[in-house]
């Protein structure tokens, strides 16, 4: 090392000691023909006292720089509590700049707010601030923490492969053209799914992988082309043998980096309670003001637009003081949702409804509502009807809402809640059916025989982990029988030859004794921003891209030349018939969350 | 669990106990109404008694079976010392099919050798083979392993990203098309080699990732066109510290997974001594036999051939032995290597020399030879001269052949070394310069004002580790100055723009006060491989691809259609001006090792 002592390491003890320390000039003071430098490496900070001023004369921000000198107690009053190393300071007798630095683009040392694609074009300034690189640091001590959990669990570390066929995931998949067999490209995997399953036909019981996946989605706020999942597998297990496992990594991850002991068990809701009380299946339990159902309250009711197959309602407390203004805000936040609206009624001080809904109301109705809701004087309650999980979703989303704009949300707090028993398959706008999951999700047991009468009610073994409303992670028990897949199949309208087309080989593999098993994916980069205590993905990905997958820092993609086409054989025609077109939700469902 | 015990648990211990026992039907035999059954699951086997032959009747191999019984010591006489529960049977009451097997297209049990691209077809049968099951287990713990070391070292493991721009590496990138540009691509990373230096810039200090790579190449016997590599780089380091954290790594993963310490030091040899004695740049230091030089000693010759620049010698004991065909043989395989023959010379019983050279040469050399090149009466000597280094290269393969034909070669022995002081420069034929690991190599410190003027001649400080002749892993401290980096551009005869095009945003990166760095990248597929006891890294990847890059399990790369084309937009006009291409080699040498 061309340096003896971390600049962040230095103590008091150190008093006396002849030093070498190499890093970045971080601040600079000037008092009177002493001049003060801050050194940062990734140690930390510490001051360096020059007496002669010309050698530091040029010294810059963000100069590269190795100084000589002997660590001193810094004089009485002069400490400096807030950093570790604020005892000492180090008389600098010897400096030489290692590299010079241009000025910077932002400033490393406040915490001064800039443009994110100028914090992603400059990324490796960007990581020298505190915060962003302490975001990295978080995330590599977390994936040491999952290995060392499931190795300790006997999982066996599995690289799948990232050139692959397409897999039959939601989105679309990226395509890499083959020189060596021109007309023919690989897909890049939307996730290592079909992989594991073969891994459990394999016989090697316990897999896993930190894997990076590939969607080739529409640009949106939070996603990345790239991203990470921790992808698990077992064989011979019943659900509560994942959520065991599950339980233990995440246990783990909370513990040792956020320092807060997840209470254990996790508790677990159905999706039906989680979209009745919450009206979402990713339910937010930091608060409560939950939905209450009003079906059956609202069934003579001479309001047309209650007459429904669902009516439900969500209390506001202290709504009732808003402006017009803002009232009409939530029917444009309603309709920006794609709903009609969002009807009200107002609990005034005499427990008396106002607002425009209260006079549609019979007598019964307006003298029982506030105390059925359980609203107060000054809420506010506002209403959705039609079908129900549509209904469910808006009455949500406006909980949220409600939630954020009255503080009800405690963000130091962490709610954990398993949702189990979804739905298998959810009808299609065109009428047919799609899994919920993906079309290798088993029943529950009390659907194993029947599920192909009632699609719409049969229960899968599905389980969603869910954290402060964010879904961290999912996964299932997988049907290991064939005449069970062939059901599956036939009730998404999947014709033999797709299936064989699309995930042949792991059919095919299915013919020699495939073990039961099941598993669960972890959403990574969620997980670690959660942990880092950060509001994007984008802060605990090293080199993110932004929306529209554009690098600021590589400017890739980029155009290529007629001469690389050419080799890469994008142009050429295929020998072979071509094969069917990878249809997006044609057999699953675009997945609202992914990992 | 569906089971109560893994298979392979069971012990004298267990007698008495009821257990359910879940895996596969690996061996069958039937004894006069008694059924003895293998169960195997991932832990081990055990033996399954049933009484009744009907119930399983149909139990076939592989079969995914569920079994009750009770563990019983087995009957005096019958214990199998050669498995851990040799000792104990289960006597079954109950079993359940938990699902079936179709005929095998090979044995599971058998150490059969089974065609490999049959094996790979079916990859999950494969692997359920306890030997290729073990490799992948050998993987994940020397996987484990690289994290607590690095860890332990204060490393951060940080994921780079894979949909990048192309690299200046020696290879072709894979290219993707980018939907939402049409016209651009995304190239896949042939190392993180750019990132890591960038991460370097950003002050994280010490960076490490288990990465994949992927170049596209032409088929090779062992080559996979994606392949994972240990990726390291540090701040503030001299050569020293690189191979001293390297040390740490490899020491680790012998003693751990092969049960081998390696003596530290590694012991170090300089290039140029690795071309002369061994004539190559990874010596198989597991046997001697080293070349020996004659140049001197021929300066005078009579000998045409030998009137060369460079002569050498490498001696085969017992080679005299040879018959013609044989001597022939050894013809035919150095102009298979580009060379035009090799001379020799059999030193026979009584000390003269025989063979077609021999009467070329003038008396002193006769009397002299075998005991320069240090040859006995029976030994052949063979001969190369012309220009060095490709001499020295034929030599130093022409001692490996000795080495496999004469089995000097002590196949347990484990031999490493470092490989040090490389030249920075090779010249290309068009007479220009080449970098020979990369442009970012920095020279040795005696090399550093001068390299310029004599490029052939310059050492790099840049280190090869090398394991019984595999190059297992390499690197190099870089250049962290850009006025030294612009006099290597300039060598290279690079023109400004074409660096600024090709790594831009590393230059740029390189303003801003870049501390000294340097790194090692070790390749883990091979590593993996020697630590398994294998010949070939697809048997610790668990999905390679043939040669071709087909791969026969999921038969991708596949043809895809008109609609996926032009979603992707691979035949969109990109608005603006192309980048130049990517020529494979006009930077840096496609590197015959690579990692």
């Amino acid at each position: 090392m061309i340096r003896t002592h971390e600049a962040g390491s230095l103590r008091r003890e150190h008093a006396g000691q002849q030093v070498v320390l190499a890093g970045w000039v971080a601040r600079r003071r000037d008092h009177g023909g002493v001049t003060f430098i801050d050194l940062r490496d990734a140690s930390g900070i510490a001051q360096v006292v020059f007496r002669e001023e010309d050698s530091v004369h040029d010294l810059r921000s963000e100069f590269c720089v190795k100084i000589t000198g002997e660590v001193r107690v810094r004089p009485g009053g002069n400490e400096n509590a807030e950093i570790p190393t604020g005892d000492i300071e180090v008389a600098a007798t010897e400096i030489e700049v290692l590299s010079e630095s241009a000025p910077l683009p932002f400033p490393i040392e406040t915490d001064v707010n800039v443009n994110e694609e100028v914090r992603l074009k400059y990324r490796y300034l960007d990581i020298r601030r505190e915060a962003q690189a302490r975001a990295l640091r978080v995330r590599s001590t977390a994936s040491y923490i999952v290995h060392d959990v499931l190795r300790g669990h006997g999982f066996v570390n599995v690289e799948t492969p990232t050139l692959t066929r397409s897999t039959p995931e939601g989105a679309r998949d990226f395509l890499v053209p083959v020189r060596l067999k021109p007309g023919h490209w690989y897909a890049l995997p939307q996730s290592p799914q079909l992989f594991k399953q073969l891994l459990m036909v394999s016989g090697l019981e316990r897999y896993y992988q930190i894997a990076r996946c590939y969607r080739d989605e529409d640009s949106r706020a939070d996603r990345q082309p790239e991203f990470t999942q921790i992808d698990i597998e077992m064989s011979f297990v019943e659900q509560e043998d994942v959520l065991g496992v599950a339980e233990d990594l995440v246990g783990r991850l909370w513990s040792e980096v956020a320092e807060y002991e997840i209470p254990r068990p996790i508790p677990r809701m159905t999706y039906a309670d989680a979209m009745s009380r919450f009206g979402s299946d990713k339910p937010d339990l930091r608060f409560g003001n939950e939905i209450v159902e009003m079906t059956e309250f609202f069934k003579d009711t001479p309001f047309r637009v209650f007459q429904a197959p669902y009516v439900g309602a969500v209390v506001m407390p202290g709504g009732g003081a808003q402006t017009r203004k803002e009232l009409d805000g939530w029917q444009d936040w309603a309709k920006a949702r794609g709903a009609k609206g969002l009807a009200y009624v107002l609990v005034q001080q005499d427990g008396t409804l106002g607002g425009p809904v209260a006079k549609n109301l019979s007598d019964a109705e307006r003298a029982g509502l506030a105390d059925r809701v359980g609203a107060a004087p000054g809420d506010a309650v506002f209403f959705g009807a039609g079908k129900q999980h549509s209904t469910q979703e808006l009455l949500g989303a406006a909980r949220l809402e409600i939630g954020r704009r009255g503080k009800l949300i405690d963000e130091s707090q962490w709610a954990f809640v398993w949702v189990v028993d979804a739905p298998m398959f959810e009808e299609t706008d065109e009428g047919g059916w799609t899994a919920v999951h993906h079309p290798f999700t088993s029943p529950k047991t009390e659907w194993a025989d029947g599920f192909q009468d009632k699609p719409g009610e049969a229960l899968a073994n599905a389980y969603d982990i869910v954290c402060n409303g964010n879904e961290i992670g999912g996964g299932s028990i997988r049907i290991h029988r064939a005449e069970m897949q062939q059901r599956v199949f036939d009730t998404l309208g999947l014709a033999r030859e797709e299936a064989e087309e699309k995930f042949g080989f792991l059919l095919e593999a299915f013919n020699y004794g495939p073990p039961p098993h099941g598993g669960i994916a972890f959403g990574w980069d969620r997980i670690v921003m959660l942990l880092a205590g950060r509001d994007t993905i984008r802060d605990v990905i090293a080199f993110p891209k932004a929306a529209s997958g554009f690098d600021p820092l590589t400017a890739a993609p980029t155009p290529i030349t007629a001469e690389q086409r050419k080799e890469a054989g994008v142009d050429a025609k295929p020998e072979g018939p071509a094969a069917p077109p990878n249809e997006p939700g044609h057999i699953v469902r675009p997945s609202e969350e992914r990992y």
